[in-house]
């Protein structure tokens, strides 16, 4: 039996940056934790530990620190084309890099007594914005955004019957439940080329299909996690031209309520033991009809 | 040698309760984690095995579901103290009580079309509110409420030097650095019975104390971060009649600026790498001359 | 635009099973933790809500402890061959079953006396073994089996130079450091129907898989951990012919030499930092030439 | 009011040194996580944010790390002590050390064809052995010594009943349960001047108070955790003359037996379900009744 080089790739997981602003006495601030990763002419490398065709994931490390002094952070989506761009023109053995980016959000903290505070922040949010961009020395290009942690919960408005029920069934059906969800959500950009792309503002583009996003969760009466989950990769679609496809993971945070009646009490949806384990876990998908090929955006 | 039963507890642990209140169509909830531990007459459940003293680790969590729906869940540290004294008050056995409770935060999710959408909530913010109440049979009670991962970053107005150099010292001395820190903080609560105490709103104490801390770390320009701590704790005292002592665990996240220079560029302050570990850990606690025996406050 | 549904999946993950099995006073457990996900006929519950095609994933994971007492828990990929097969031969909407699960191992506790204690136990290591499992109700099936968190350390033996350099190489080249790793390996099995498939016993096969990666890891003189990962599959491959493919994520965990120099002191590769981020990631694969289609095995 | 600085101190938290041992071709290895924390005359660095009392927490980590070189790495409470008494015994504004060490294990990899390799190793185990030293310019020194993450399981040999019923119970009383938890467990050493105490083997200590511990939890049938934790406790001081005082804390890892009546079948303790929370969470300590004064230990 011969043995074969299959898929490969390798680079930096986790260099985290975080990058000042100094605007007089205001400050701005991006904190981003970057991971890269190339493929190639590796074959050598694997077979024989020779390193020629190698960029060691340390410089890779140094290069995400030398670029965001010399380039800055702006958004992530453009910060990473620009280290993927690099990598692949810039070495001959570099055929293809990804380049994936997270976000941390940070608020500022209002001060007491109108002094001009302004370089002082506070970690907000649990969400996690994130960016997956791929480009090879064939020239082509995909940008996949998207966020995770994005916990939520209705409190009303879900509903779950109607389902097969065989041997080992002993759910009861309802009418009116918690639906608890930690949303992963990421969405693909149509190309630059495409008549619905161009160059855009990743920046708006995140804020909004956030929105949209939180919106259809809120707004979508469900009878299923399944239903809830296609409404809002719907809305995103409808809602911004420069999104062809989206994809979700939400786990069903089960809030189960709790039997109160030993205790001579009724429990008319008021009160909830939030379990951990195990949970229902729904991945799904939209896409627009027309979506341009996905290429290697989701790996 | 004759061996000695020592001090001991028990109790359940994170029993996770979710509230809700319906007030129409408008939905309110609460989400919190309660944890209590008992102790008392436990020399025969030791020494032999009879659980003739022990009401079950079970039964707590029941009770906690109980009192959920009978008494409603406000404020932790009021919901805690009804733990405690029914645990103390209905069981002989059960000489002393302590009730930890945390509380995760929710937001409103803003709907899109005027709906009167009122039961959608997105997880806000990576703070916890914490309390840990004590209660035993003698009637003593003592109650600290506190938070923690509330994570802040100064990007200036700190500085490092004037330290003891000894034969290992090799850190450069700094006008200018990045301070950063995920504050723990526990605040002691003077009892209902001093001239400061009385009944209390402890969300408002809450959210006062928390506005304090900020205020402070962002307004104190830095020599040290025992400064920043000693400063925050001061400003919540002098703040805050209703409490006499504050306890502050701030872990020093640093954030080394990336030496750039083999790559021909300089690092005004601007590019950094925020690292995990090893990490400075600053403990520190500030009380009012006057404060109160604290007794088993902080146990 | 027409809005597509795309790919998408629906279960319950984490069903913690754990099985004990009595033999007189000696018992046996199995530890392990069952996520199944099923997709098929699933376009009405995305678009309208309607459940009519949803096996609920409360119902998953009853079926995972019905099953665990009606056929016992086996070696974990019998145990998802069995799940997987009931789902989709049971369900005319269920087209096509994915069964993952982990198994934590357990030694027994030795005792002191001579008495026949034989149910006790202690969690032995921190790895994971793991399987995926597919299933279709065309009658295709895949078989994967793995293991994580097998953390690895040679103290010597490892190189690293003859790199790629540019503007923003800091990296010196050495001939000895620390080589450290978290394996995570998956392995392809064979299909039944092949020469080299037929009845397999996967203990057996998981046992020697294990003992080969170990022993790669160790007898390998490492150029670069590309090298050290391909050997490692290299010689699964050539070791056990039930295996065809092997892919491997490999985080290098970095250990820095300590520069002493400053303390008068020189450190000949004896005492190292431990670092967590950021980490190399090496992530690559071997397959036999003559491997067969991996149809939907890695999905 | 007046406001007081209370307890505090400071230090560097989580040093990760990895100390190895060349003796000619044949390697051992150290791995540890060293916290020290220091106090003293610190009212400047707090108040003023004067540091000319404080030796930074960089020189307590370069410190860990010139020590390891030095003086090797030994059993990690010998290691503690030498940099305890260094802190304080050489800067006099330091007058007291606490160091707390963490232990990883690592087992040697077996190779296969009789080569020496000697130099690869894979982490064992999950326990984690701990130590917390405390000494003070007074010359007090205490040694508490410990691990954790020590996961066991009886399968069988554990009842549970005869407790307090009240209002609130539903728990029914079993005479056959899974007995599982996560031993936490830390033990005072005897201090040297002791008549028990003098020059000790602390490697020998940990391997043989391990032992007691296990042995004890298999051997006990347990009518509560109470009651197990107290024979571990107690076969500790029975067999260990160096050691004083044991300070436990073990969750209850509740393994529920699964109700699979619905499906027709009975559950005669086959069947678990390992939940995740809330546990049950027990606390207890032993200790001679001759033991002498804690003085700061558990600190």
């Amino acid at each position: 039996m011969k043995v074969v080089l299959g898929p490969n790739r390798y680079g930096k997981a986790e260099t985290r940056v975080v990058r000042v602003v100094r605007d007089g006495a205001v400050h701005h601030i991006k904190d981003i934790n970057v991971s890269s990763a190339l493929s190639g002419a590796m074959e050598d490398v694997h077979l024989t530990g020779d390193n020629a065709a190698v960029l060691p994931t340390d410089t890779q490390k140094n290069t995400a620190y030398a670029f965001a002094r010399k380039h800055g952070v702006g958004e992530i989506e453009d910060f990473a084309l620009l280290l993927a761009r690099h990598y692949v023109g810039s070495q001959p053995s570099i055929h293809h890099a990804r380049v994936e980016i997270e976000e941390y959000f940070w608020d500022r903290i209002p001060v007491s007594d109108g002094r001009d505070e302004r370089h002082s922040f506070v970690r907000s949010g649990r969400e996690v914005r994130t960016c997956v961009v791929h480009h090879d020395r064939d020239g082509r290009t995909t940008v996949v955004s998207g966020l995770r942690d994005l916990v939520v919960l209705n409190s009303t408005g879900s509903e779950f019957h109607g389902y097969i029920e065989d041997e080992y069934t002993t759910l009861k059906p309802t009418t009116d439940r918690i639906l608890a969800t930690a949303v992963s959500a990421r969405w693909r950009h149509v190309p630059d080329d495409s008549p619905s792309g161009g160059s855009r503002d990743f920046g708006e583009s995140y804020a909004e299909v956030r929105r949209r996003l939180l919106e259809a969760f809120a707004e979508t009466h469900s009878l299923s996690l399944q239903q809830t989950l296609h409404a809002m990769g719907e809305r995103v679609l409808n809602a911004r031209r420069e999104v062809c496809e989206v994809r979700m993971a939400m786990p069903n945070k089960h809030h189960f309520l709790v039997d109160l009646e030993p205790f001579g009490m009724d429990n008319p949806n008021e009160v909830f033991y939030a379990a951990d384990r195990p949970y229902g876990l729904i991945e799904g998908s939209v896409l627009a009809d027309d979506a341009p090929d996905a290429c290697f955006a989701w790996e």
